[in-house]
This record gives C-alpha cells, structure tokens and sequence, in this order.
C-alpha cells in the first residue's frame, strides 16, 4: 500500500522547506513508542514528509511506502490529528484539512507490466534535491543517480523482491536522457548545515523499449511516495510528475 | 587587441537571438574580399558575433580577438555602418548608436601576473551555449568543456604562445567548481538545424592557488569576446561576467 495523507496548515507564518525536520521531529513523536522504536533501530524510511506551498497554502505532506507505515502513520496517527506542536518555536500549527489518497502496491505494479507508457516524462522537483556521490553532494538531476535512488528506496520498504540492480541502471541510463530544463540551486538548512541541492523541471525521452520505458515510468511513479536523493524523510527531493507516471485510475 | 562594437538596431521587431546568424552573413559580405576569403580558408574566426536585448533594446554586437580582425572588421567596416540589409527576409536594419570598446591583449595578459582576482566567478550566459563532446551536443556548463573551450579559442586567435594544456586544463578543473547555479535549455535554431543549448546563470567558487585563479579569471575575461562553446561566430555561447575577471581600468 502506498499511502499518502495532505495537511493542509492554516496561518503559517516564517515557514519555509527548511521547516519540514521540525515537523518530522513532532511527528516521529506522535507515532507508538514501538514502531519509532523499530523505524530507528531498523533505520527504515518506509515515508517520506515534506512542505510544499499550492495556491498560497503551505501543506504538510506524508507519504508511506509499506502497509506498516500506512496502517500506523497515516491511518492511526495522522488521519486524527487536528493540530501539531513544533517544540523547537514552541508553537502550534492548526490542520484545516486532511486529503488521504491510498494506492495499493500491486495496482502500480500490474500497470507495469500492461500499460503503454510515455517515452516521455516531465518532472518536477518541488523540494530542494541533492544527491551524495563519492562522498561528495551532486545538485544536479544526474539521471544514473535518480534512478539509483528511486531503485534504492523501493527496496527498502519492499517486503518481496527486489529491484535494483547494475545491469538494470546501466540500461536505464543508456535508454533515457535529459531533453530539457528549468533549474536552480537553493540551499536546503538542516541543523544549521546548509546542504546544497536544485528544484525545478526537466523533461526525459526514452530511447529504450516499452519494457524499460515501464519501468522508468513505474520508478517516478513511486517516487511521488518515496522522494528521491538525500533527506527525502526530511524534506528534501519530493517531486511531482507533470508528464508521464502510472496512470493507475 | 580585443575589440567589442555594440551597434543598436533601429525598431527591430521578429527578432530573436537565432537571427544572428542572418547577420553574420551579412557582415561577411561586407568585409573585404581578401580578408573574407582569408577567413574562410583558414577556418579562423577571430571574432563573435551575437544579438543582445538590454532595456527592450536589441544590440549587434560584434567582438574581435586579434589585431587584423580589430582594424579590418571594426575599424575598417563596422565602424562606418549606419545600417545592414539582411538578405535572407530582403529587410534593411538602421544602427542607431555605436559603442567600440579596444583593449589591449598585453592589459589583458599583464593583469593576469599582477593582480589578486576574485576567488567566487558568476558568469552569465546571456545567448544559447553548448558544446560538442564525443559528439553529441552537451546543454549543462560543465566546467571542464568550458575552459577547454576557452583555451583553445584563445590559441586560434593568439599569434603568440599557446595556452591548452590537457595538464593545466586537469589543474583547472580539480581547483573550481560550480556552487550555485540558475539555468534553463532553449533552442538555437541554425538552417533549420535545433541545437539544444543553456542560457542562465553560474556562480564558481575556485580552491586553487593564485595562479590558477587569474587564469580562470582570465580566460573567463577572454570569454567575453570570444564567446564559449559551439558557433560563437554565429550567436551562440555570448557571456557576461557579473563578478570576477580581470579589472583592466
């Protein structure tokens, strides 16, 4: 199950992307003491939590990517929550309104294995975006280490099979590239680091056949829950699919 | 001698950077027939030319690298132009105003040993750039096709000494890097040919010694005649430095 709840926040003030590692600080503290417990020692990410700003109204955004995360985050915790308390401002931040959107896994995955999908994808970073590589950050959408990332975390909170492998991102890479952009650098601020990182669009064509266009297709499409990069549990690297994805209605 | 002429063009309306081109055909025409055929057998071009937009304003601007194409280009014809018939939409443009800007290339170079540069570049690509690598065409400024391009821009126009060096050029690269950056792709449209190419802006930070520091300010320096990347004679790779270079006042 794939799982995503929208809080739309009211009156916020002095809020920026930066914000949403307080947000997750309050929120890892609503949820029971034994699945935290379990999230940190396990040190899974199976969600990923982020700001974003739609018509002038800031909205908490948490995604989960496996039945625990959605039956425990969204279902018994966030699905009731009216208000959250950020300790680090000490101030509380009133919910006006809730949207849950809930996908089952296998409705993503049957469509790629029937579904003609686009051999061209628009995406959008709406979040600062950063990648490490050799120890170093990448700011720019690298397509071998978006895919990389995407196939990661898709493992991670995978209960069966996996998916990544070198061979299948050497393909990837080789059948799809980068046609065109609208980007820029911005910092993102975690605990006084700033981590440098990209938001905006670009648009890829795929090369390949049908079997791995599916698959690059499937991969944004997870990423809509996942976020891809760094931090993505923090903020960073949540997306939106403007062209392309699953189409799963 | 490095030589810029701005000539500001009358009421010109349909216009966009792609129409360089038509006026580069032009200004061929006018240069005297030795020099051009001259031009054209050596494959040198020791000029760029581009169209700018400043103020709602459009600019031909023309910019020579060496001293016979000072004189004969800028001196001998363009200096005297009140106005240019571009063959191609049987239309004649008025020149409004004329800016000649003459620079010594040993201010240029002597600068380059005395003087403390600027460790942070921002650099503007204010017309489409690319560059050709492995041949397929290449719209992100990487940092190694730029100085490389510029280097062996400067080699072509210089009748003194040469400046590529693969060694140097690794130098170059290892001692800066991009810290910010805001781009987008555009198309530079050439015989019906599309050329993905960038437009936007960067900032560099450089690491490396002193040296290597006045040779990257230097080269960036140069790069405001020369132009960077693919058909600079043409429109394309037209930069401004809006911070660092070489302070010859």
């Amino acid at each position: 199950m794939f799982g995503k709840i929208t809080m739309k926040l009211r009156d916020v003030k002095d809020i920026s992307y930066n914000k949403s590692s307080l947000f997750h600080g309050a929120i890892m503290e609503l949820l029971p003491y034994e699945y935290g417990k379990q999230l940190h020692l396990s040190q899974l990410r199976p969600y990923s939590i982020h700001l974003e700003k739609e018509n002038d109204i800031w909205s908490l955004v948490v995604a989960t990517m496996n039945e625990d995360a959605y039956s425990i985050i969204v279902e018994q915790t966030l699905s009731k929550l009216d208000k959250i308390y950020i300790k680090h401002d000490d101030e509380i931040v009133y919910i006006d309104e809730k949207i849950i959107n809930a996908v089952p896994k296998k409705l993503i995955t049957r469509a790629f294995y029937n579904s003609e999908t686009s051999k061209v994808l628009e995406i959008r970073f709406i979040t600062p975006t950063a990648f490490k590589s050799k120890g170093d950050y990448v700011f720019f959408p690298d397509l071998r280490l978006i895919y990389q990332s995407l196939m990661k975390k898709f493992d991670v909170s995978s209960d069966d099979g996996f998916l990544f492998d070198p061979d299948i991102l050497d393909e990837l890479c080789r059948g799809s590239k980068i046609i065109s952009y609208n980007l820029r650098s911005i910092y993102f601020q975690l605990e006084g680091v700033k981590i440098p990182a990209f938001t905006g669009n670009i648009k890829i064509k795929i090369t390949a056949n049908q079997t791995i266009s599916n698959l690059i297709n499937m991969l944004f499409e997870y990423g809509k829950y996942s976020g891809v990069g760094i931090k993505s549990s923090l903020g960073m690297g949540a997306i939106k699919i403007i062209k392309g994805g699953i189409n799963i209605e």
